[in-house]
C-alpha cells in the first residue's frame, strides 16, 4: 500500500536495489514533513527547546573525541567459501534463537564459540565463517584533497550539538536548563541490513540534547505528567528472563528510583504521550531498560522506547539515555576549549560541565508507525485515518461532472484554497463514490463537491473522511473555517450545515 | 553580526575549524526553514509541483550513469616543496587575473602553461607546481563491508529524482507536464574553499526537475510573467568581452530565441520574483548564459541567477538547465529499464523519453542573500527587516516591569501564544527601549508589551518593527488576528487602535 500509493518504497530500485535507503515519494515526504512540524508543536516548542543544524561530513577528530571510532562497530563474519559477510549478532539471534541481550555481551572469541556450538552456518551456501571481526559502521571519507583529512557521516546528530555547545549557549544568555535540539539525516553503515523501512543505512533523527546543572536537577515541569503511567520492562527483570513489562505512574518511577532522572521520566511521559497521539494506543507501547552491556558507551541509565508493529514485531522508536557530562567532557579534553557553565553563588560561585538527558526519535519509524496504526477497513475498503494535522493531503476538490462549468468553478475553488496555502488534490475523474474512495485510501480529511448548487448559491459539500458526513458551506466563508479546522479549534460539524447521508458513501 | 546573533557561523570552531561547512543556530536555522517553506508556497505550489525524499549516499553505478564520476572533477595542482594542493582554475583567477570563463576552457596542459608563463607559485610558500590533476569533487565511501561497493555523497539531489522517476510518473498517473522537487542536503568536495559562507562542501539544495513532452514544450503559464523584465548577460556579447547585461522582457526574450525554452524563461522570471521577494531590487540581479565550455555536461542552454553581495560581488544563488533527455535516457541505458511515457494519439500514439528543464537553488545562499538585504541602520541603530514570513522570531513579549503582577500576566500570554503555535520570544530584562532594540536586531517583527493597564481591561501594546508605531489591542482578540497578520492578510494597522509615539521608540 505505502509503495502503491506513493508513500515510500526501497531505492534505487531500477538498479536492483541496494538495501538500507528508504526512497519517500509525494505522499511520504509531505506526511515526513508534518510528522516532523506535530513533534515540533508537541515536544520543542512548550519547553522553548532551541534547534540547530550542521554538518553530515564530520571531521574524524571530532568523532574520536566522542569515542565513535573506537566504539561504533559490530560483530562480523566472512563465509570462507562464498566470501560473503554477516553481522555475526544477527546469525546468532536469527538462527541460535539467542536474544539481544544475550549476544551484546559476548566477545569476538564468545561468538566465534556459539557459532560452532550451535552449528550455524553460511544462510547462502553453508559454509564455515571466518574469524569474527569488529567492522565500523560508520561510513567513511576524506574531508578535500589529502588522503589524511578522514572525514565520517555523523552516526547522531547529537555531537553537532556538543561541539557547537559554547556558541549557543553563550547566544542563549548561559541559561539552564537548556534543550538543543537537531533533526537530521545521519549515516549508519550497517552490514547486512534485511528488515526493509525498519533498519535503515540513512535515516533522519531526531536528538534533544537537554543541557543541566548537575546539581540542580530537579523537573519544574514533572507534575504535567506525574500521573500518566508508563509500561517498563526493567533490567532486573530482564536479567530474571521477565520481560512482562510494570505499569507504573512517572511520579512511582522516580520516588522509586526506577528512573534515575526526572527530566528522563518527564521526555518518557512525553514520548509516550506523543505516540498516543501518533494512534499508538498504550498497551502497544512500551519501555525497555538497557542492561549495562547493552547501553551505548555514553549513558549510565537508558530506556528504549518500543511499539508493537505487525510485522517487525516490537520495534524501538525512540531512546532515552542519561548522558552525564560525557561527550562535553570529552570534547573539552580534545580540544583544549572551555565547555563549562558558572552559577554564581554568595560564597563566589561555581564552574561545572552541565549534564546531559538525552531523547532521541527515529523520524522514519514514526512515519511507518502512524501509516500502520492509521490503516483502517471499513466496508471493505481501505481507509487511512491519519490524524488532520498529519494526513498529506488537506482536501479534494471535486467537480460533479466535467460539464457545465462545474469543471471551471471547481478549478476557480482549487486555486483559492491553494493561494490561502492548504494541499489541495483535484479529482475529476470516475464517479463521485471512486473518488471519495481514492482519498480515502491516502487519508485526505476532506472532500470538497462542487455541483449544481455550488452554481446557484455558492456553496459546496464537505464530506469527513472518518465519519462520511456531509455539510454544506459557502465558498467565502470556507478559508476562515478550514484554518480553524486544521489547528483543531472546530468539529467537521462546524464547517457548515450538516446535510442527509447520500448513498454513495 | 549573523554569528554574535547566532544566525550562522563556520563549523568546528573548537577544533581550529574546518573549511567549507556551515552551522545555522537557533535563529539560522529558523530562518532557513522559513524561506524553503516561503519557497514552497511560491515556486513549488502554484504548479502543483511534487516533492520527494532520497538519501545522500548514492551507490557507485546511479552516478557513472549519470555522468559524475567521468566529470564531477576540478583541476588541482600540488607545490613541490610544502606539498599543499590548490584548485588550479582559481591560481589562474586569482593571482593570473584571468576569468572563469577563459579558465573553464583550459586543459590540463595549459593549465600548466599558463601557471608558468603567469609566473604563478605556491601562495603559501612560493614554490613551484607538480603536474596538473583532475581531482574528482564527489565524497567517495563504501556502502557496507566490501571495499568494491563504492558510494558518493549525491552532488545534486536532480539524480534522486531521475532514478525514482518510473515510480513517481506512474504515482502521478503519467500526466506531463510533471515537476518534482528535492530539497536537501549535497555534497561537494571543495579542494580548498575559502569563501566562508558561500563555497560549502555541504549545503542545501532546492532541485526542481520539470518533465516535459519534447513535442509539447508550450508553457501554458507564460502570460503570468510575460511583461516580467530579465537583465541578461548573454554568451555572445560575453565572446566578446561585454558583460553588460541586456533587459529584455520575458516576452521579447522567447520570441526572438535568447531564452530557447518556454519554461525555462517561465521559471527565470519566476526566480527574479522570488529574490525580489526577498528584498533583492531588480538591478542588483542579472542572469548569466553559460557558454558551452562552461555548462554542466548535461545542459544544453544554461543561465546562472547572480545577485549582487556586499563582501563577495556577483554571486550565484540559481542555475537554468535545459537537461534535454539527457539524464532519463542515460539512467534507461545503464539500467535497462524503460524510463519512457507514452502519448496517445489516433495514429496509435508514441513513445518518448521525457525532456526535462531544471531551476536549481542554493538555500544556503539565500539566507545569507535575505539576511545581507535585510540588515539596515536606522537612529544608528543596526534592523533586521526581514519580512513577516521570514522573521525567526514572530513576536516578543515583554512585561513592562517585573513585579505588580505583570510578570505573571506577560507569562500567561506567552503561554497562550506559544500555544497558538507562534515563535515567541520572552525578554524581561533591561529597559524596554533596550529590549525593542535587540528584538529590531534580530528581525522579530512584532512586540507586545504588558503593562498596568492590561491588568484592568486586558489590552497589551503591539509594536511595529519597522515604523515604530504602536497599537493597542485585546489579548483575547490577538490569536486571530495575528494569524491573520502572518498569513500577509491585514496590516499592523488593523492590529488594534493605534496609540501616539512614546519617546522610546
Amino acid at each position: 500500500m505505502a509503495k502503491r500509493r506513493g508513500y515510500f518504497w526501497p531505492s534505487y530500485e531500477i538498479y536492483g536495489g541496494i538495501s538500507g535507503f528508504l526512497t519517500f515519494g509525494p505522499l511520504g515526504s509531505l506526511l515526513k514533513k508534518r510528522l516532523e512540524d506535530k513533534f515540533r508543536r508537541f515536544y520543542l516548542q512548550p519547553l522553548a527547546i532551541l534547534e540547530i543544524e550542521t554538518s553530515v561530513i564530520m571531521p574524524g577528530n571530532v568523532l574520536e573525541a566522542s569515542g565513535h571510532v573506537e566504539n561504533f562497530k559490530e560483530p562480523t563474519v566472512e563465509c570462507t567459501k562464498c566470501q560473503r559477510k554477516f553481522r555475526a549478532d544477527h546469525l546468532l539471534q536469527e538462527f541460535g534463537k539467542m536474544t539481544d541481550t544475550e549476544t551484546e555481551k559476548l566477545t569476538l572469541q564468545d561468538i566465534m564459540d556459539e557459532l560452532k556450538n550451535r552449528n550455524i552456518r553460511c544462510p547462502e551456501c553453508g559454509g564455515t565463517f571466518s574469524k569474527a571481526e569488529q567492522f565500523m559502521t560508520m561510513f567513511a571519507t576524506t574531508i578535500g584533497p589529502y588522503s589524511d583529512s578522514v572525514g565520517y557521516g555523523r552516526p547522531e546528530a547529537a555531537q553537532g550539538i556538543f561541539v557547537e555547545f559554547k556558541r549557543i549557549f553563550e547566544s542563549a544568555r548561559g541559561r539552564l536548563p537548556l534543550g538543543v535540539a537537531q533533526i537530521g539525516r545521519v549515516l549508519r553503515n550497517e552490514i547486512s541490513p534485511r528488515q526493509g523501512p525498519i533498519r535503515l543505512r540513512e535515516f533522519t533523527i531526531i536528538d534533544i540534547e537537554f543541557f543541566l546543572d548537575p546539581e540542580d536537577k530537579k523537573c519544574l515541569v514533572l507534575k504535567e505528567v506525574e500521573n500518566e503511567t508508563l509500561r517498563l520492562v526493567l533490567a532486573e527483570n530482564k536479567m530474571k528472563d521477565n520481560t512482562e513489562p510494570v505499569t507504573v505512574t512517572v511520579k512511582e518511577a522516580v520516588s522509586k528510583g526506577i528512573i534515575k532522572e526526572e527530566w528522563q521520566a518527564y521526555f518518557m511521559a512525553l514520548a509516550k504521550r506523543f505516540l498516543v497521539e501518533l494512534g499508538v494506543p498504550e498497551e502497544q507501547q512500551r519501555f525497555i531498560e538497557k542492561l549495562e552491556w547493552e547501553r551505548a558507551h555514553y549513558s549510565v541509565q537508558g530506556f528504549d522506547q518500543e511499539v508493537y508493529l505487525e510485522r517487525w514485531g516490537w520495534t524501538e522508536v525512540s531512546g532515552h539515555n542519561y548522558r552525564t557530562d560525557y561527550d562535553l567532557s570529552r570534547h573539552m579534553k580534545a580540544s583544549g576549549v572551555d565547555l563549562t557553565a558558572f552559577k554564581e553563588s554568595e560564597s563566589g560561585g561555581r564552574r561545572f560541565v552541565p549534564h546531559v538527558i538525552e531523547p532521541s526519535f527515529g523520524l522514519d519509524r514514526l512515519v511507518y508507525v502512524a501509516l500502520e496504526y492509521a490503516y483502517t477497513k471499513r466496508n471493505k475498503r481501505t481507509l487511512l485515518s491519519l490524524s488532520r494535522d498529519l494526513a498529506p493531503i488537506q482536501m479534494s476538490v471535486f467537480p460533479l461532472v466535467n460539464k457545465d462549468g462545474l469543471l471551471e468553478k471547481a478549478d476557480e475553488v482549487y486555486h483559492r484554497l491553494t493561494n490561502e496555502g492548504f494541499t489541495v488534490d483535484w479529482d475529476s475523474s470516475g464517479s463521485i463514490g471512486r473518488r471519495y474512495a481514492r482519498a480515502d485510501e491516502v487519508g485526505t480529511p476532506l472532500g470538497i463537491t462542487i455541483d449544481y448548487t455550488t452554481l446557484e448559491d455558492g456553496t459546496v459539500t464537505l464530506r469527513d473522511r472518518d465519519s462520511w458526513k456531509q455539510v454544506r458551506s459557502n465558498i467565502d466563508n470556507l478559508p476562515d473555517l478550514l484554518h480553524a479546522y486544521f489547528r483543531n479549534k472546530i468539529d467537521f460539524e462546524d464547517l457548515g450545515q450538516l446535510i442527509e447521508r447520500r448513498k454513495d458513501g
